[in-house]
């Protein structure tokens, strides 16, 4: 059974989001999963951006279930948004998943970036993910 | 010795290139391999996309060997590309010549990335590359 | 405690800022520690972008110290400009201040990216870390 701390020390800026400043891990066993996009089963990513969030962390959460963990073995997010207009939508949508998702309140680091475009075209969002388990 | 398997579970969308969705790792030693790009050793970056795409596999080559690695010891790739119109070449390049350097034919995972620009001015693409040795 | 070496084979082209190419590490402890942005306590980003520097380095070694730790510590930096017109900027800043921050000379392997936007607008750089205590 992996260690894993999520921790915000006085001695920096408080979170903005529903994310950690450090994860402290101790396992021995990691699982690196590819960034994924919000696409459905045929490839068609929904045009609502909370939508494609809903399909993002569907596929993060099958993709740790298959390997015996769940959102609780997370160590480090790296989100990537296509619109600085969906910062906040991001947030909000974080705000009010995660208590579902993180129902201890531990959310792992995420570090968040804008960035020209993903894989595919209609892709608005992509995290990549690392886990301990 | 490192235990890499690259998984694909069913319940996640099949990957649309030579990558898999999840590499879970039992290792004692990691490698952190700096973004490469496809500059030659005077620095030059060819203007020929795959002519760069080799490079920037040969200095990961290099890197892993250099600590008595190779490819099969990769356990995830972020892969930064300038321009869009790059996604089907590298898509492409992939599937030509990951058959050779993953005989086994597991391939770790991969990020893909569209971004404004590398360090240098004429590098098309950049990979990031952790290792388990 | 870790052990971390940064490493630069002579296979691989000589990097041309303050960074290693490899960091090999043997750790049973890992810090994940999100992307920090050059923002005072109140959350205001200065216009310069020598001072947002000093300021991201100043959150990345309170996570460090918070933890036992210090830039010792880093395996890995993920670098994120928004401007490729402070690349140059960037490296001054490492050439100069490193000396300071690992004064042993073990430059800890970087990746440099060049992106739309961070999440605060004024934001010019932001940095991911990931340390081995």
């Amino acid at each position: 059974m992996p260690t894993i701390q999520c921790l915000n020390p006085d001695s920096m800026a408080k979170p903005l989001a529903a994310y950690s400043n450090i994860a402290r891990v101790k396992a021995s066993e990691y699982l690196f999963i590819a960034g994924q996009i919000g696409t459905d089963k045929n490839g068609k990513a929904p045009a609502d951006f909370e939508a494609q969030c809903a399909l993002v962390f569907e596929a993060i959460g099958a993709a740790l279930a298959s390997q015996g963990g769940g959102f609780a073995n997370v160590v480090s997010f790296t989100s990537y948004l296509v619109h600085s207009q969906d910062i906040a939508k991001f947030a909000a949508y974080r705000a009010r998943e995660f208590q579902r998702l993180f129902p201890g309140g531990a959310y792992p680091p995420n570090t968040l970036l804008i960035i020209d475009r993903l894989v595919a075209e209609a892709a608005l969002i992509e995290i990549q993910t690392v886990a301990a388990v």
